[in-house]
């Protein structure tokens, strides 16, 4: 058996975050070296944890010879085991020191490092997403990813309680089932298959089973448009619930996000000061526009779209101005602009149950009642001038028994955006991938 | 705005699981007729929703005739919504019994289905998968499924709480990360890129920012072997822990799997009895044997493996029967059975901090302690036969600062065998996806 590695180096459970209680208390830590003063009879080094950073003050006087010498040697992003003692120091930059007994390198850094990973030097996003495990270091990246840790928690946890189940469906599929347009294509044992778009009719099928359902994962999109809210893989969240109005389902999404936001202020009051991000739970109900309504606002200030069409970003730009810090959803849309499964409405087929949730001018989530009649099905594929042949796999699931049912899918990515401040949708995604963009 | 489509016929928020309580209370109820008795002046309807049963009875005294006449139309799988009031009714399966005011069909079934979804009739899972949708609705399926959620559930909660961060990586890679073979290739935008087999190296990337960190997700391997524990799409479990050793994370492993069990045992105790799975809370710690003692105990018991060479199948099987009902690791693997991330050990190369964790003859989860320097790094990938260029991406993160790091990967819908019973994987994954099946 593995005689442990760290059985004398092994981390405290403190973390650095804490080391204020901890004055006269032996530690070890174990981090990544980031500041260095050298004053000659007195070193410093900030020591950066995954949680904070602390300082490690070595005065020749009070270490060993071989400290005091060993840490001549140490240089930006070393990784470090400091053992010592924590002492309260109001000159320090948190108030507390550690004075180390024993400093230990456990890796070393070339140097120059291709990015600078304080955050002091500000870095283009490309030249940042390259390095980009040492432009994660930044305090602003550490604290967006931990925002999306809390969220991701919060959003599971509202779901389960409302009586979703999470699903777990497949991304690599047989058949176009979205229309085949922007799928990415698949070798599959020599046969062709596609990457998932969503999971759309896969959650429509569930709902036969389980009611109310839930899924987060990658999706893929061969999207050509480089924009800053596109990327080829993202991850989306969805619901499908049967039995459920596309009003019913715009609840479950607000109440969400009311929840989440909620969460995220409680348990992430450092990240968003790091972000500069004035987070505010919003109001309940939001404003629910129709599709025309947002037309004739638009047009009274100078931004004509014909009925019909979809907006423009222009036109989303201008409607972003006019909703500042607001969530709203644009509803009844012309059922020409929307999928094939998305439901026309019984009195004016022309416009259909469907929804999209926006923040300013970002879209979040699209939903809406889906078609729950296979001839209605048929129709609309065929008006969209899609092959109901190919979708026989999910046709044949209306002579189950198909209750009505409505759902939406919410662009993770894009509520991220909301969460940290952040405008660019690469900023709040780990490894995007978009186009241009492959590694790392 | 749409009027809600429900507005009458909204579900009530009693799940059929609690109607024992509700006698005397008017309902609604919507679901899938399953099952039909008719006495001539009584008809008798079981309606399934997610969470249960429960019996319609119209008696032709008691309904109006329009009720008892559309009664007559309905058939196995319509969907219904029946208002009604509860009755106590000792005759009846649960004790209770609805008697209908009103009686609605929200979606019908053609007939012959293609499967007989309530679970009385045996079928071949090939013929199960190809109607998955109403295979899903027999009790069995229902109940793994509602495990699975648990369990998925308890997992986050765990290593959340034992301060993992969530991470997202990309399922779309740009070089073959874990050496070619078995990836799926994929057309990127005219260019070539591969579907991850795991988030291996983002995650030990990972671990320099945030220390310990853990994805859920799907990813993909183009498996030829055609077996009960394979597919070419599954969901792994990955965790990867700066600072800590290949014994660390067993602790996490083990700890990790006695929460979960104790969590399914007290939250799915319905679902277990219908799938008649005795499930027992582990003793910890689980036994840890290495590869050496595996090999003698398989010898004594007539089964030779050369020490270099991984265990066949047989050899599992032989050591299931060893370890009925038990999960154990087997720990100190010869290095090269191993691959090129997984460390040496200082005193004897041969043998590496790797570990597998096994329940009966199942492999779980797949660990170790990793390479954390960089020369090593080279001459594993060269050890192994591949190109150290095709991983520049990899080893530059090694000039950055990286850390002594340990993790796992654990096979979600392995686990659910146990956790579920069951013996052949596709039972436990909703369109489970092997080299002859890609739909549905």
């Amino acid at each position: 058996m593995e005689e442990s590695l760290f059985e004398k180096w092994r981390r405290t459970h403190y973390s650095s975050e804490i080391y204020e209680e901890l004055d006269g208390k032996d530690v070890i830590v174990c981090g990544w070296a980031e500041n260095f003063r050298d004053l000659g009879n007195i070193q410093f080094i900030t020591l950066r944890d995954s949680r904070g950073k602390v300082q490690i003050t070595i005065p020749k006087k009070k270490v060993s010879t071989d400290v005091f010498d060993a840490t001549k040697s140490i240089r930006q992003q070393f990784v470090l085991g400091v053992a010592g003692v924590v002492k309260a120091n109001k000159e320090a930059p948190r108030g507390v020191e550690i004075i180390p007994s024993e400093i230990r390198i456990f890796g070393k850094a070339s140097h120059p490092l291709p990015l600078e990973p304080t955050g002091k030097i500000p870095a283009d996003i490309d030249v940042r997403l390259n390095a980009r495990i040492l432009d994660l270091r930044r305090p602003e990246c550490r604290a967006i990813f931990r925002i999306r840790h809390e969220a991701l928690q919060s959003i599971r946890k509202y779901l389960s309680r409302e009586g979703f189940m999470e699903i777990q469906t497949s991304r690599i599929i047989g058949a176009a089932s979205e229309g085949g347009s922007a799928l990415f294509p698949l070798d599959y044992f020599g046969g062709k298959a596609y990457l998932a778009q969503s999971p759309e009719l896969y959650k429509e099928e569930l709902v036969t089973v389980f009611e109310k359902v839930f899924e987060i994962g990658n999706f893929f999109r061969a999207e050509k448009s480089h924009t800053r809210r596109h990327l080829s893989e993202f991850i989306s969240i969805d619901i499908e619930e049967a039995f459920a109005s596309a009003e019913d389902v715009m609840k479950v999404q607000e109440n969400l996000i009311a929840e989440v936001i909620e969460h995220i202020i409680q348990s992430c009051n450092k990240e968003l000061d790091i972000l500069n991000c004035k987070l505010k739970k919003p109001d309940l109900p939001f404003n629910r526009l129709t599709y025309s309504e947002v037309l004739e606002k638009l047009a009274k200030n100078g931004c004509e779209i014909k009925w019909g069409e979809d907006l423009t970003t222009k036109a989303s730009r201008l409607l972003g101005e006019m909703h500042r810090e607001e969530f709203y959803f644009i509803v009844d849309w012309p059922s020409e602009t929307r999928p094939f499964y998305i439901k026309p409405q019984e009195n004016d087929p022309k416009i259909c149950y469907a929804f999209d949730l926006m923040y300013e001018w970002i879209e979040i989530t699209s939903g809406g009642a889906r078609v729950d009649s296979k001839d209605l099905f048929i129709k609309r594929l065929k008006e969209q001038g899609l092959n109901p042949d190919s979708f026989d796999f999910h046709l044949k699931i209306y002579d189950y028994g198909m209750p009505p049912h409505s759902g939406w899918g919410m662009g993770m990515d894009r509520f991220m955006l909301v969460l940290s401040c952040k405008e660019n949708i690469r900023e709040v995604v780990l490894f995007p991938r978009d186009r241009y963009r492959l590694v790392p």
